[in-house]
């Protein structure tokens, strides 16, 4: 696949980092989607090298994280106006090493100037921040370091740079946790939607089967559904499911409060 | 008060501080226990200034984020083995110039060598921690930058350093959202106690009443507490409570499970 500028392009950009970006602190953003009946992520593949990674990128100086975590998003996959949560921040050493074939990151630092080296190799600290988005209607392109923007099944990640597997995973278990008590789904279904497409919806994201009328019963008891008077049209032996819609104050008002048992 | 070490000795070891710590990244540390009925939070006294923070410190070139922290609240307060929880990372700009009054401060950075003020003076990013403890048994003392280490009110804060009241308030939320699905109490209170402690420390949290009949219904419910034989001794009208413990098998079990609503 072609690359969308040449070398020295790239390199004038790279050159340029230990003037424009904090040192030692990086964002890296975990895009998640619901899609097949999965839930994927957003990858890059790094300049067609087989070796695929989440979007990530620096902190400008006079830039905030949040800022900067919107303008890296956007910058490396066209993605703009995304929500993105920050959940953690991954301080270990040997992120770097965590990578098993960096040979052509390497290579493209090698023919860069010694400072600009240096820079790119220091330990960075990175802050994760997490976006559930609708897979079908957002259109992600690769940016200029990069040969491919692909959504990949969480379950079946190809070969990922540095330690974005775990961050992936770790975003993963923040989620599991907030659906205990947030409702979940107002960026990741394209409304309307049926009982069953929410419920599969939730457990892509357990990894677990749930009891179909015990789902409905707790979901429709939130007051954050709306039945529409249309039906999905299907095709099988079935009788055809009542869409819903999400009730959209009430969505918000539980994303504040909280759905507590106390 | 006297500071536990002249002034030179002190300047020798900030001056080592860009040599031994990452650039640009702090740690910050939200100390909160529950004494008279109220939540508060340890903080330092910044040398006889008036001006008060919480523990915070840097990250070692050779450290995880997670050691740092131990590390940091040990060397600043005393407490060791405190289990801390990462919360949020704040990278807004001009962190520093939140403060009201530092003057104090900037003297003492006045007086060191140039790399090292300009290491100070950096901006820095810091990730908060916070603890949750029994502030009964908790036994802190101030370190070589601090003439006082105590509790204070979370309501009724001193003044405080940069943003450290907003670090603070985070924090509260946080955990006023981990409420929501986590059992609570655990590294808080001093066992056994009575039903009414209990929902008056999450009262304190909430800064609500909770309905006493509901809450200890609910509370039993979950299975994470024991009643004790012994009831506590009153000297009062009512008629003695019972005293509980927790449950710890089943304690842990609800803080990986969660206590969810589906």
């Amino acid at each position: 696949m072609e690359l969308p500028l040449p070398d020295d392009e790239v390199y004038k950009k790279l050159e340029c980092y230990p003037d424009l970006y904090v040192p030692g602190h990086s964002i890296d953003c975990v895009v998640l989607g619901f899609r097949q009946g999965q839930i994927q992520v957003l990858l890059l593949e790094w300049r067609s090298s087989d070796i695929w990674g989440i979007p990530g990128g620096f902190i400008g100086k006079e830039e905030t994280l949040e800022a900067a975590a919107r303008r890296v998003l956007e910058e490396r996959t066209g993605l703009g106006n995304i929500f993105l949560r920050q959940f953690h921040t991954f301080g270990g050493l040997g992120r770097r090493r965590v990578a098993t074939k960096k040979a052509d990151i390497d290579e493209v630092y090698s023919k860069m100037p010694a400072k600009s080296q240096a820079w790119l190799n220091q330990r960075f600290i990175t802050t994760g921040y997490y976006a559930l988005v609708d897979a079908e209607a957002a259109q992600p392109r690769p940016d200029y370091l990069s040969s491919a923007c692909e959504w990949r099944p969480v379950n079946d990640l190809p070969m990922t740079m540095m330690d974005h597997a775990k961050i992936i995973q770790r975003a993963l278990d923040q989620i599991r946790v907030e659906i205990k008590y947030l409702p979940l789904g107002g960026s990741l279904l394209s409304e309307p939607f049926t009982l069953v497409e929410l419920r599969e919806m939730y457990e892509a994201i357990l990894g677990e089967s749930l009891d179909r009328g015990n789902f409905q019963r707790k979901m429709l008891r939130l007051g954050h559904l709306i039945r529409t008077e249309e039906k999905k049209k299907s095709g099988g032996a079935h009788r055809a499911p009542y869409l819903y819609r999400f009730n959209w104050p009430r969505y918000r008002e539980l994303l504040d409060s909280g759905i507590g048992y106390l």
